[in-house]
Parts: structure tokens; C-alpha cells; sequence
């Protein structure tokens, strides 16, 4: 795993160490991490704040042009919620640690020009499926999935 | 203008008031409000709390049967992140003040069989364009439209 990578996975377990969902992401503009994130369902109430959202938030108001120079890294496969955050901003690429456990939006992001890289990582994928077959309530509660 | 959407006019106002980005929404389940909003992109530094979104939020952690039957009722045409969000929760009706002054993801939204209904509110198209002649650099400066 890369160290933006790791920084999202760190993330994610931190999540999971607040007892909340564990996805996380950083945002990375010319090799810097300007916005870093992790699911808050749990820990705000929150129905928006999923791991790459919090990273875009984390990242604060910034120009159009950065976001277009930025590479976005998550544990898991982008929602649609964040898909759509993707393609708002024009974010160029994604690096996704697993898309096993969730398949988020890949179709429409490539079918948009994003591109994608699944690493298919197993630290990831069992961070995920030790969350889901531990709170499969939780997992469930909002999408219903 | 009925009243939901009158609400959510209510909030885009309010947001205008605040120094903001007039957009406003309210979710509607079983016709009562559960959760209402506006753009908060200047007032909190906001990335991600278009007025959609801020409803969503504000709507706090639902269960998923509750999006399915629940209207968002949005003064503007919905960007691709709260598109996206939309078809997150699944939910299945839509209505728009207008789309004259900003197009979103509707056709997405129609091929995902969201029912959309836009009213071309006089309204709401000029409170749009009132603000974006007013503030060209604030409505082009995160996504450079």
C-alpha cells in the first residue's frame, strides 16, 4: 500500500475505532494531502459526511483548478453521493483500495472520463468484511443494501 | 409556488441573506418536512453542504425506507454530487424550482428512473440571476462554470 493509500486506510480504522463505519480517504494535490477524511455516520449522526466527503470538506473552499489536479484515494468504492462529488469537481482520478465488499459508481465515473485504480487491497477488503459481518445492522441502515 | 417549495425558497433567501449561494431545499415524507436547508458554501467554508445536501443533513440519520418515500423538493436543478446523493438514498421524486440558469444531472436522474418535475419558477430564475450577476467570481469559482 502507498502512503496516500495508508493514510486512507488509517483513517478508516480510526473510524472504526470511534465505532463507526471504516471508510476512509485523502485528497492529494501535487503530492500533498490537503484533505483527509473517514465515515461520520456514526460519530455526527451524519447522513453526507461518507469518507471522501469528509476528505472534500476536510479540504475546505478551493478553486476549481486544484480539485482539477488532484488525485482522491478511498478504502472503498465510491457511492453514488461520491461519485457524484467526483465528477462536480472535476476530479481527474480516483485510487480505490477495494471494490469486493461495495461496488460504487465505476461505470459512470470511466464512462465520464475519471480515471480509476482498484487496487484490491486486502488489508481493504477485510477491514470491510470484518465491519459488515460484524454490524451488518449498521451497514444496511442507510441504503438498505 | 405550493408551499414545499415555497420553503425551500425560503431557505435560498436566507442564504442570500447570510451573504450565500441562493439554493435552498426541503425533504418532504409524508407530507411533512423532515429536513430543510440552503447552500452554506460561504457561510461555514463548505464544500459539500450544497442546499441538498444541507437538507440531508439537517434531515439527520434516517433509515432507508424513509428516503424511498420521500420528495426533494430543490430550487435548482441538482449538481451531480447531490444527484448523486439522490440516487443514494434512493429517493424517488424530485421537484425543481428551475434549470434555466444552471442544467444538473436530470437525465441521469430520469435513466435512473428518479420522477422529476420542473416548474420553471419566475422566482426562482431570478434570484439565480440577480445573484450570479451580482457575484460571477463566487458562482464560477468551484466548479469554473
Amino acid at each position: 500500500m502507498d502512503s496516500f493509500m495508508q493514510a486512507a486506510f488509517d483513517e478508516a480504522r480510526q473510524g472504526l475505532a470511534e465505532g463507526g463505519i471504516p471508510i476512509g480517504a485523502v485528497i492529494v494535490h501535487q503530492g500533498r494531502i490537503i484533505g483527509r477524511g473517514h465515515n461520520r455516520r456514526v460519530q455526527q449522526g451524519s447522513a453526507i459526511l461518507h469518507g471522501e466527503m469528509d476528505a472534500l470538506e476536510n479540504a475546505g473552499r478551493q478553486p476549481a483548478a486544484v480539485y482539477r489536479e488532484s488525485v482522491l484515494y478511498t478504502t472503498l468504492s465510491p457511492c453514488p453521493m461520491c461519485s457524484g462529488a467526483i465528477l462536480l469537481y472535476g476530479i481527474p482520478r480516483v485510487v480505490i483500495g477495494e471494490n469486493r465488499t461495495f461496488m460504487g459508481e465505476e461505470e459512470l465515473l470511466r464512462s465520464r472520463g475519471v480515471q480509476l485504480e482498484v487496487l484490491q487491497d486486502e488489508q481493504c477488503i477485510s477491514l470491510m468484511e470484518q465491519f459488515i459481518a460484524e454490524k451488518p445492522e449498521l451497514w444496511s441502515e442507510d441504503i438498505g443494501v
